[in-house]
Parts: C-alpha cells; sequence; structure tokens
C-alpha cells in the first residue's frame, strides 16, 4: 500500500477527532501509508474500530493511529496516536473517499492523438478518450465521460454523460448508457444473444443451427456498473434492460432479453438466462443460476450456486438447486446428512416387524388384508 | 430501438401479405421503429402471432402493425395495420434478416492504416482489417474473412475463408479456423492449457507446480461460433477440436485436449474439464460443468448448474449435481422437500414398534434370534 | 500439428535412447510433425508408453516413432522405429521443452514504436514490449519482462521481473507482480472490488448501493500464472495477496481482500467472495464456490462445484453443495438415489404396523402411554 500516504494533520482534518490521545514515549508517526483491520495493520497504518465485537484487538493493535468510539477507554502505547470521533467507519469512509479522489483522479478531457473517432461520431464536452481507443460512425459520447486505453464503441453506440468506461470495455453497436455508467475493464456489453433454430440440409439432411438474428440492443440506465470481462448480450429485437443503479460484478453473464430492474445486485459468475426478468432490489449471489422466461420478484435474494428454474414471489430468499425457501433448504440439507443413519434405522424396524409378525402368526393371528400381508411379506425381506 | 426503420411498403415486401386489413379512423403508421412481443409493442411498432396460445393479446395489443395468420378473426383498431400471412414467425424472420442486412452490412474490405501486419503473414482477397489489429508473424488470413477493431492473430495462426472476428477477439499462435467461424467480443482461442507436475526444490525441499509445456493447438471448424470472453484451451499436444456446426456462448470454458463433436451447443458458463470429448450434438445447458477425461454419448442433454463425473450415453438427459437421468432427478428433488416428515414418520413407527415389543414381551413372546433382538433393543431407544 | 517438426536425429538426442529398434520393410520416418497417444497417433507422430497400462496399444499403434520403457516386448511394424528409454514420460516431457522453446522463444528485447509508454514509467533491462501497449504514469517493469501486444500496465503498476504477460493482459494501478509472473490473454488484474453499502435519497427516499472506495491493490508473488480472462480484484484497501507459485485458470474469481496462500490451484471458472483465506496448497477444483470471510486450511482439496459456506480445516477434502466430506458426500449422493425405494419401504411398514396393532388391540393389549398410541394411531394413515 505504498501509494496511500496522509498526515496526521490530514488525517484529523478529514475525521475531525473530537480527542485526541497519543503516547509520545516512542516516536509518533508523522503520516500513514496504509489502512489495516486492527490485527493486521503495522505501525504505519491507520486503523479503526467501527464494530464493537473488535474492541479486544484494540490494545493489541500495531496501528500508528487507531479510530476509536468517543469514551472508547483504551489507552494508546508507546508511538500511538489514538483519535476519537463519533462515528469510526463514516471517519473512516472519508478517509477512503479522500485517497480515492488522489489516487483516482478523473482524468483530464482530452483526445489521445491515437483514438480512433469516426467523423460521423459526436463527443461532447470534456471527454477524456484515451490512447487506441475506437469510436465507430455514428456513435456519441456524453459530456465529461472517460474512455480509457483500448475501449470500443460500436456504431450509433450512445454513451451518456460522466460514464467511465475502463481500459479495454466494450459497447457494441446501438448500445445505450446513462448516466454515470461504469464499465470495467473487458465488461462486454452488447454481444450477440445465443439464439438458432434448427435447419435441415436438403441435399445432405444434416441437421445444423441456424443462427437467428440478434437485431435488438441493450440500455444501461443511470449509475450501472459492470464489472469486468462480464457480459450482457443484446436483444433478439427490442431491448435487454438493465434499470437504473444496478450494480454486476465479474464474469456475469445476462442473456438476450433480459429486463432487470432498479437497485438489483449480480454477485460474480451469476447468470441469467435469456427474457428473464429481475424486479427491483433483486440480488443474485455468486454463481447463482436462474433459467431463461422467469419473473424473480422484487427484493427477492437468490442464494450463491442457486438453481432457479420457476417464478420466485417478491421478497423470497432462496437457497439451494433447484431452489427452495432458505428455511426449508437448510432443512433438507441438515437432513441429507443424516441419511445414512435413517436408511440403519429402517432396516432394524423392517427386522423387528419381521419377528413380530412371526410371533403374532405363531399365536394365530393373520393379517386383516392381503394387501398389507403380502407387502409386509416383501418387506421382511433385507432390503 | 430507434436504429430499426422499415416503411409498411418494405415491410409488405418483405412479409408479401395475402390479406391486408387496416383501421383509418386514426393516422396509420408510415413506418415501423422497432419489433416487440404483442403485449409490449407501442405504435411505432412492429408485431406478430406466432404462437396461437397469444391470439387473447391480438384484441388489446398497441403494435402498429401485426402480422397474423391468415384467416385469424381480429380486427385492427384505429391506426393499425394487419398483415395476414401464410406463416406470421418466418414472416418476422426474413423482416429481422432484411434488418440485420441492413444494420450489420459485411464491413468494406480493406486494412486500416494503422492495423500491424507481421511481413510473412498471409491475407486473402476481400479482407477487412480494423483498426489496431495484431497479425503476426506466419499468420494466414482467409478471404473474405473480417478483424475488428484490436482484434489478435498469433503466429502461425491460420484463419479460415468468410470468419467474422470481433473486436478483442483473439486467435492465438497455430491455432486454426475453418470457414464462416465467429469469434465475438473478448472471446480467447488457444490460450494455454492448465496442466502441471509438482516438484520438489532439492535444496529447500519446497514442493511446486512446474507447468507442463502445452505446445498443442485448436481448431475450429466450419460455422463454429465462440461467444464474448469464452476461453478454449491449446492442447497439451495434438489438438483440442471443435467440430463443424458447434456454437459456444459466452464465458464458456473448454479445457485442453478436449474433442467437441458436430452442433454441439455450449450454454452460457458452461465447462468442460481437460480431454473429455462430446459427441455429435450434445447440449451442454448453463453453468453445467464436466470432469475430464469422459465421453458424453450423441445427442445428450447435460441440464443446468449439471455435475457429471461420468460418462454418459448416447440420447441421454441429465440433470443434478451429481448428474443423474432427469427423471430420477426430479424424483429425489421432490423426495428432498418430504424428508423431514419422512423423519417424523420414523420415530413414530419406531415408538410403536417399542410398545409392541413390550407387549409380545408381557405375553412372553422372544426374539427369534439374538441379533434382531439386538438391533431392535438397539432402536427401541428414541433416535 | 503441422508446426511441429523434429528429425529423428534430433529425437534421439533430445531422448538418449539406451536402445532403438526399426523395421525397414517399409520407409522409416525422417522426422515427426505431432505427439499423440498411442490410439490416436498417425505415421507422422511420436508416441509414447508412459503408463503400462496402456501396452496392449503399442502393438497396434499408428506412431512412426515410439518411446518405450527398457525392455519392453514389443516389435516394431514396417516402417516403425521404437526408442527404448529409462523412462518415457520424461524422455517425452523433454521433447515437449524443446518442442516449446522452439515454438514459443521468448521474443526479442524492445520496444515497438506504437508502444505508449508514460515518460514517468521505468522500463527494466531487456524487456519487450509489443504492438499498442499502453504503460501509465509511474509505472514500472521490471528486467525481462515480456508485454505483448495490447497488454496495459495502469499507474503506478510494478510488474517484476521476468514476467511474461499475454495479449490483452491487464495489470492495473498500483498492483505489483513479483517474478516470473505469467498473464494469459485477457486477465484482469486489479479491477475494484464489489462493495457497496445503502444510502437513502434524503429528497425522494429512493434507496440506492453507494460505492465503498476501493483504494488497495493486488500484489502477486513470484511465479502466479492468471488464466485467461479471469479477474482478480482489488483490496477495498490493504492488499489483495496471491501466494508464491499459485495457479489460476481461465474464468476464475478473485474478489477483494482474499488472501491466497502459496502454490495453490484455482481451477477454471472457481470463485472466491470477498477475504476468504486459502492457506498453502489449497485446491478449488472447477466450479467451486467459496462465500466471504472464510479460511481454507492448508491442503485442503474443494471438489468440483463444491459449494463452501462455513471454514475447512486443513487436509480436508470436500465436496457437495453444501460441502461435506468426500467420504460422506459420496455416502449422501448415493442414498439420495434410494429415496424413492426408501419412501415405498416406509409406507409397507406403516401399514404392518397398523395390522400388528389391530391384532394386539383384539388381543386386549392397549399402549402404554397415550403419546405413542396417538402418534401411531396419526401415522397409520397412509400419508
Amino acid at each position: 500500500m505504498h501509494h496511500i500516504s496522509l498526515t496526521i494533520d490530514e488525517l484529523a482534518a478529514l475525521t475531525a477527532p473530537v480527542e485526541r490521545a497519543e503516547n509520545a514515549d516512542a516516536p509518533l508517526p508523522a503520516a500513514i501509508t496504509g489502512i489495516a483491520a486492527l490485527d493486521e495493520a503495522r505501525p504505519s497504518d491507520l486503523s479503526f474500530l467501527g464494530n464493537i465485537k473488535y474492541a479486544p484487538q484494540v490494545a493489541a493493535t500495531a496501528a500508528g493511529v487507531v479510530l476509536l468510539p468517543l469514551g472508547h477507554p483504551a489507552k494508546p502505547r508507546p508511538g500511538q496516536i489514538f483519535l476519537f470521533v463519533k462515528d469510526p467507519s463514516s471517519a473512516l469512509a472519508r478517509v477512503c473517499d479522500s485517497i480515492e479522489q488522489k489516487l483516482w483522479p478523473r482524468p483530464a478531457p482530452g483526445i489521445h492523438p491515437t483514438a480512433i473517432i469516426a467523423g460521423t461520431a459526436t463527443l461532447g464536452a470534456n471527454v477524456h478518450i484515451g490512447p487506441y481507443v475506437v469510436i465507430e460512425d455514428g456513435a456519441t459520447v456524453g459530456d465529461n465521460s472517460v474512455l480509457e486505453a483500448h475501449a470500443y464503441v460500436g456504431r450509433s453506440a450512445v454513451v451518456g454523460p460522466d460514464n467511465w468506461f475502463k481500459p479495454r470495455a466494450a459497447l457494441a453497436e446501438f448500445c445505450v448508457t446513462g448516466a454515470r455508467v461504469k464499465l470495467f475493464i473487458g465488461a462486454v456489453v452488447g454481444g450477440d444473444g445465443f439464439g438458432f433454430e434448427p435447419v435441415k440440409d436438403p441435399a445432405t439432411g444434416e441437421v445444423s443451427h441456424r443462427k437467428i438474428p440478434q437485431i435488438g440492443n441493450v440500455v444501461l440506465e443511470d449509475d450501472v456498473e459492470v464489472g469486468a470481462n462480464a457480459t450482457i448480450d443484446r436483444a433478439r429485437f427490442a431491448t435487454t434492460r438493465v434499470g437504473r443503479g444496478t450494480k454486476i460484478d465479474n464474469l456475469v453473464q445476462v442473456g438476450h432479453n433480459c429486463r432487470i430492474g432498479r437497485h438489483c445486485f449480480l454477485v460474480s459468475q451469476s447468470g441469467m438466462a435469456g427474457s428473464t426478468i429481475l424486479e427491483d432490489y433483486v440480488a443474485l449471489a455468486g454463481q447463482a443460476g436462474l433459467a431463461g422466461h422467469l419473473r424473480i420478484g422484487a427484493g427477492a435474494q437468490i442464494g450463491a450456486q442457486c438453481g432457479v428454474m420457476s417464478d420466485i414471489p417478491a421478497g423470497s430468499r432462496m437457497l439451494g438447486s433447484p431452489a427452495m425457501p432458505v428455511k426449508e433448504a437448510l432443512r433438507v440439507m441438515a437432513i441429507q446428512k443424516q441419511l445414512p443413519e435413517l436408511i440403519r434405522r429402517m432396516k432394524t424396524l423392517e427386522e423387528r416387524a419381521a419377528f413380530i409378525a412371526e410371533a403374532l402368526a405363531a399365536a394365530g393371528y393373520a393379517p386383516t388384508t392381503a394387501g398389507s400381508a403380502g407387502s409386509a411379506g416383501a418387506t421382511a425381506q433385507p432390503a
């Protein structure tokens, strides 16, 4: 973390400590060059007590500077500075924001001489276009947007204002982004949908897959983020839509014609087959998979590796493949571990039933129905 | 969908309606600018009745133009045009094909001045080489092939005729494609196989993984498509082969030395470990995973998230992880939900068996074998 | 495999045969142009008997040259050459190493004129920088490192010595690699972590996800490899670390703040959520998924498609989702297939219990407790 550096004064200005304690029996840090959890911090690091359950770690931390809640009893060890603040977590957030602005300043407006921009493309004000970016015919880039090295904007695509495309992000033909959209390295928006129909060669009789034209586009609404190497397919016709504020993680797949609502979360390696709908505030955990043509109700939470093959009501929490409500899934998972024992108990009962029947037969009792006797006989054999 | 536009005359020419009905009580559309399902269409859209089950939606659709089967009874509302055709679906397909040809014309032959093409590379006739494409020593590009921006062709690789590499597609060293192959954005054909052997450092005794040279290649036969950011590894030696007409979706992984037959389907995020064989017409659904060194028989269908750990006979339909025949898998999945109830029933039977044994003991009956009595005694306790 | 060619003399020099047998009744090969398994080899191929279980294939192989263990009884057929060596597998490895060095020679040092290297970047000795590579401000590239076409090195990133970045590999801002690190095509090291916090718009009351700054970096230690299109996220703060010698396959996801030990294996499409720790020598099989904030003990082996939701002790072998010890998982998987049969046996036992109770009641025996009688009555009904 050599790349972070804040003086103690800068830290104090950002965190506005109400009180401050330091122990000068050893030289005090002049600056911090990293941020770390209490148990991992070194003397050059800033640490913080964000969750009271970590309070026991405060006494032992090696951090040079620690953000603590007001009134916390701990005393700094030699060379340590404690800053007591109303809310250590939000104080830390302000520190991180300030570092982020230092380390990731918005690139200055300008167009790199190696960028290739079609004569029919339109660029807004204050755009930053990096080296080897390619912008095709009829494309538009909104005001203040940043396209880093090797980014690609296809024909007639529309990049909204204040977008940030990281290196090598691609927005394909006719696709559209709203305001403040972020595409991370290698993200692909607007690949062809995976749609084919079988056709038979009249001559040879060989059946092959004929591509169904995928002539729609993708629309990413305001504040959408798409992670590294994630892929979102264009619609067969009409639009694959990702609603305002939805965040998509690395290596996620969104099939053609999907419609994703607002403020959804798609965690890494999750996937949606074609034409599936997510209402608002749906969360897909890692590696979850959704079949096609489904509707997932608002606020539903789909667990990691969940396999969803039918519609899900709003507010549901699902787990397992096939997906079940979380409580049910956890019960089933627990019982599965008891199955070997269950089988043993079953065998014992069968032996015992056989012995009892014997005893009864000896006493002259007969089954009341042939059926039960028959099946009883059947199951009296070891299974 | 602002990018689609067809006049009514163009539509009629493409769909050859046998009859036509319109209601001019409101102004009729002069053109359509989109295609949509009956229940989503706007007045500027073309819609269609492809599946009779949607017939009830015809009366309510807002579509400006609707393709209907001959003799369909519906009457257009004001401002609507109905085109009655033999087969609405194939009529729509002709419309989509025509739009696709307009929107994705084959780029004109030519070599962008920024393309870097090794002096020892060979280019066929009428190729299109886009900006910042790199073609390395000894590579070949076949007639009429298109390589879009940032595409990469490695040393001695062979691109067949009529290929279309979307931006940033990569064909690595020594790999070969047949005719009409399509690579989508970010597809990687010919990465190293993942093969290592343990080696012990004689000095330190530390065991590490030594890379096994991966000196083979990948061959994609005619009409293969590889989706966005999908990866296909080169063979250890010999060839990783993908058969004619096979379609591979986004983010799919094909391991080294796999041999995939003709006309297979690998849906998004599915993966094949090394040396596994797919015979012809195999389908892998989304997120399905295959272990290495397996043979999947012709026409087998492997369900979503399926985990295959052994060979699969031709024609099988598999589901679950580990994979089972679909019927069996569905039965097991159904019964898993009954497990809590099953446990309750088991407990009740055990209580009852205990009471019966008691009664018999009182009557002076003894088990015929120590074994069954012993086990009976064992299970008479609450489990 | 047209690209491999070794004369018989070169082969002999590499494999140092102790004995040699050939059958000149047909013309002997002057060279081999491929390597293949015994059952797939053609006359132009080199093959080998690496595992004695394939010995029966030796007599039938069409390979022109075969590496055999000393004293193997087989006799070459016309046109075949047999080379008898101490260890055919290691002899083959030497052949493959030599071919690899021929086919993948280290590119000559030099900087392509189209590479864009910031004035503030530092290049070591003998680096190879390919066409359209972009190296940003303050970045460093170590001695003898190779960056192929379209590779990207972000601001202040540090590429160690003897690295090899394949085309289009990306090392983002502030990230660091050790010695001999390999990034394959499309690999992304240093994308943003996926961290957000909910915020409510005071005006509209709408809740949205606010990005938590991701200001840490990624450190890849010596000898790490990252596969094609794999993604490794930068830490929230501090470092996402991959230990020395760890190998990461294609399309793998490593979340922010993960710490991976030395010599681990992450097979294709496996994924780790944030802050999870792998100790040394952990193996994740294909499509395995790990929840966040877990610790996986040294040497643990996590099976294909495994879903890990809790810490795993060192040396464990896990399988299933949720993960269980392999033996337990296999037993459960086997029993799941018996569940339908188990249900049938349960019904029969219940019928039989009902008939026995009847008989006893007739004999005047009553249950000792109302409870067991009641539940017995309850379960005597068909479930």
